[in-house]
């Protein structure tokens, strides 16, 4: 029967689909014995299910590429690994065989006896498994349940939950998911902010809908508004084609953009540069005329193999996308590896109790001159074939720039003596994403030739709020006055001194921060191609001077709600 | 032959004793076998070692008490663990017995077993129980070895690394080292500045110390001086005797300064408030003449238990406190537990990937209420017996700062409604430890009374550098640009505010920074009782107006460096 649940739309996007429902305790299955001849049967449906699982783990793996290869390749791996566990193998036969449990309680008493093990442990990190051993039995408890209902895989579906980790996205729309609808969440959640990146319609604060919604409903979902309706009616499908049918002739409305400047209403021209890792993001950058590249992201050469990449592969590498970029400026950021991602060619220290507080970017690679240095002749060598910047990331004092600055002119040194082409000049910048340099930026701000704030890990450090943490999921927010503040000050100290200064975190791919960001004096973004032109046609509804007049109002907010009233006034 | 060896003075102290050399690599034993009748004795060698071990690190559990207990006992929980790991103690067995391998050997390899099979592992912290391995490896190496010399134990030994962890510092101590001697390290590391607060002696740079000298040499150390003798002569004793007349002197001089005011020689008095969180401490800073207690910390009424403490327990514990001060003021922080802290209680998150960035402090207290309020009326009841301060730790925005003082109205409503005899005003405070929130502070002075600035945790999230990560030991430093300003800034702006504040951090405690906190506007500091006639004696030897006029100078360097001569200067 048709239902329409309130919901609030904080990503846009309309999906139709069937409604898988992920309860908060999917797994308290009550205690279910079965038949001793039915034992051969049960274990064979549990190892079909975890057989199942295995295979769905090896096609994500294959499916991921880019950035998400990396963040969700690691969760992959490991939960790999603990599926081919003998100790949780065996123990689940065992209750089948002997205990005469069904296959999911049996799941249910093994995953009770091993989170009691590791809980019981003082250490941390024995302690953090119990999560892993949560997914992994909750991918095989899954498994066995599409195999009751018939299903295979996610596709196509609209997953209905309380609420949705940041890290969960992307791995959710690499399976296939079309929608998420949660009970709770926020439209400015890191969540909301992720799922409006990838484009993947998601309601929020939908709270009857774990109530209301069951397994195999048919729901429609509009994430633009928040519209929720189960078993929809032929008037709903009706208005849902026509919803559809107008998203892509805005998105065709919104190609046509591609040719046209990002200037405000009051004729300023910002510039929108591209963050980009692959061929790809490249291509799409310069299609989309963007500004030139503002963040190119190297560590992909150098993870998942065994070996670091050799100056002639990463010039190769650098050369092309200078290339693909004809004549727009390219900036390319050294390496930044740190122990949350890990590489396999042993870079990374392994033993970090905090990772994110840790031996990252440039200062590993200051740790590593040779490697270092390596990456800076390829990136020179690739300034002969068009304007090339280099970015340095984790930057957290003056120290640090003169040491690269002094490795930098070493190298043009060396290049220019042995006869190579390259440009005359080859700016050298800094992430500004630790507080640190942010607050002391006048000390070392002569040092540098521009710079590109961080906000992802800026604001991360500010709050003290790992931002990948589910339980912080509502303190880690740009929304926070010293963030304002912080930002202001870093673009005034910039401009002052005549430094480019650019936003390259996830604020400034999203069309709801561009009045802000425009506000606190921001000129240059760097941004995602796939948010590019949304964020371009916010750019040309802005009113630059009244932006600006309005900034004050906005430095003085003393907590989010004040920001966010800002925003929606 | 005696031999005198250049160094730095880091932390003062003369201490006479055996050398312990560790070597940095310490475990490159060759290869070498033993004759078949002698796997016997070569098994009830090393059994004998691991016993001792297991000894040590129970009798190592009992003597730690107060903070050392938590931040050490993690490590000792886990490799007590791995000491009696099957795989690990059979592995050894093994190739002792099989591969007639010397202990030492079998050791070795071993390791490089297990780590080789860690190491391979992809996730970072399957990967970090290399660490713990060579740890636990390394102790049963010495072990064996203090069998061979027939020595027992480490007290009175004076251990010659080529560097020194900040963790290890205080198991050093514990273990009976009386000084320590490093080839590489600075004045100003984190290891100097934990050194100087345990009062153990410690000489930095003596870059020749490991070539010249050699395990079980008698050895000579002054840390004020940084001089360092190899096989002292007569002369050499009587001087060390001499000095150490000197130095008891000098503190019996120091002790009398318990009864003279802080204050400087232009005079104004400064408030020295005390850090505690035993009786012991509590009794230590009443004898000093501190100004009351500036941090009380409650986390060990929690600690090595596994259930909460009640009200009444609770209650009895603060009022004793509050009792013990005879009238000063004692301030009160509401629990700081978070999973670098665990407690058995099940309190705390356990799967968190960077626990300094996760639940800590207010943000667990305000996620469980219940435990939240308890603390809080126990706190409030305390207040009936003399001045009380509520101090809240890890606030990052006004909002949470807001929710504490709801929940704290109540409680003094409550109490007040049912008859308790409390103080009609009890002041709350922030610690402003998270840089959002020393950087956002005029948004939310307004709701505080008083302010306690953690440069501990300050400094970490400031400069996104672990302080307990070895490997950055370096970065990790108070003297960055970015935190004197922004010390400068919060005094300021409470200042400006009328709200007291003080800083609480390890900086408050070590009298080489006591003109610079002066310089930046500090009036009140708060330390352990250990170092508070010291940094009394430094404030009396300070000049406040010269040192208010160098503050600009101090503000404008540009690095590390600038900062170092400033104080020098």
């Amino acid at each position: 029967m048709r239902q329409p649940l309130p919901g609030h739309g904080a990503s846009r996007g309309n999906a139709l689909g069937r409604a898988r429902v992920r309860l908060p305790h999917a797994l308290d299955v009550l205690e279910e014995h079965i038949a001793a001849d039915a034992v051969d049967a049960e274990l064979a449906k549990l190892h079909a299910a975890i057989d199942t699982v295995r295979g769905e783990m090896r096609d994500l793996r294959e499916r991921l590429h880019g950035a998400l290869a990396h963040e969700v390749g690691e969760f992959l791996d490991l939960h790999t690994l603990l599926l081919d566990d003998p100790e949780l193998l065996q123990g689940l036969d065992d209750l089948i065989r002997t205990g005469r449990y069904s296959a999911d309680y049996a799941l249910r008493l093994q995953r009770d006896r091993l989170a009691a093990v590791f809980a019981g442990m003082d250490d941390a990190y024995f302690r953090s498994r119990v999560d892993d051993i949560d997914q992994v039995i909750g991918r095989i408890h899954a498994a066995l349940h599409r195999r009751d209902v018939g299903a295979k895989g996610t596709s196509g579906e609209i997953l209905v939950t309380d609420n949705v980790a940041p890290a969960e996205i992307a791995q959710l729309q690499a399976q296939g998911v079309v929608a998420i609808v949660t009970s709770a969440g926020s439209v400015l959640s890191h969540s909301a902010i992720l799922a409006r990146s990838l484009h993947l319609p998601l309601v929020v604060g939908a709270a009857q809908a774990l109530q209301r919604i069951n397994d195999g409903d048919v729901l429609m979902v509009d994430g633009g508004n928040g519209e929720l309706i189960v078993e929809p009616d032929a008037a709903d499908l009706r208005s849902y084609r026509a919803r559809v049918r107008e998203l892509a002739r805005e998105r065709k409305q919104l190609y046509r953009l591609r040719r046209e400047p990002a200037r405000t209403v009051d004729g300023i021209d910002i510039k929108l540069y591209a963050n980009a890792e692959s061929r790809e993001d490249v291509a799409e950058a310069h299609a989309l005329g963007s500004a030139g590249i503002g963040l190119y992201r190297t560590e992909f050469l150098f993870l998942q193999r065994n070996e670091v990449p050799d100056e002639e592969e990463q010039f190769r590498a650098y050369r092309d996308v200078v290339l693909g970029m004809t004549g727009r400026t390219v900036t390319i950021r050294t390496l930044d590896l740190g122990a949350d991602k890990a590489d396999r060619t042993g870079l990374v220290m392994s033993d970090e109790p905090n990772p994110a507080l840790g031996v990252r970017g440039v200062r590993l690679s200051l740790s590593r001159q040779a490697l270092f240095e390596t990456q800076l002749r390829a990136i020179v060598r690739a300034s002969g074939y068009g304007p090339v910047r280099v970015l340095v990331p984790m930057v957290s004092c003056r120290e640090e720039v003169v040491a690269v600055r002094k490795l930098l002119k070493r190298v043009i040194r060396d290049l220019n003596s042995s006869g190579h082409e390259i440009a005359d000049h080859i700016p050298l910048g800094a992430m500004i994403e630790v507080p640190a340099a942010a607050i002391a930026l006048p000390s070392f701000i002569g040092a540098v030739d521009f710079l590109s704030v961080g906000t992802n890990d800026l604001v991360q450090y500010l709050l003290a709020a790992d931002r990948n943490n589910e339980a912080l999921a509502d303190l880690y927010s740009p929304l926070h006055p010293a963030v304002m503040r912080l930002l202001h000050a870093i673009i005034r100290t910039a401009h002052m001194r005549g430094k480019p200064v650019a936003v390259c975190g996830e604020m400034a791919g999203d069309a709801v921060f561009t009045p802000l960001l425009l506000s606190l004096g921001l000129t240059e973004f760097s941004l995602h191609p796939a948010t590019l032109l949304e964020v371009r046609k916010a750019v040309r509804e802005c009113d630059l001077a009244d932006l600006r007049k309005r900034s004050s109002a906005l430095l003085r907010a003393r907590d989010r709600e004040a920001i966010e009233r800002w925003m929606h006034s």
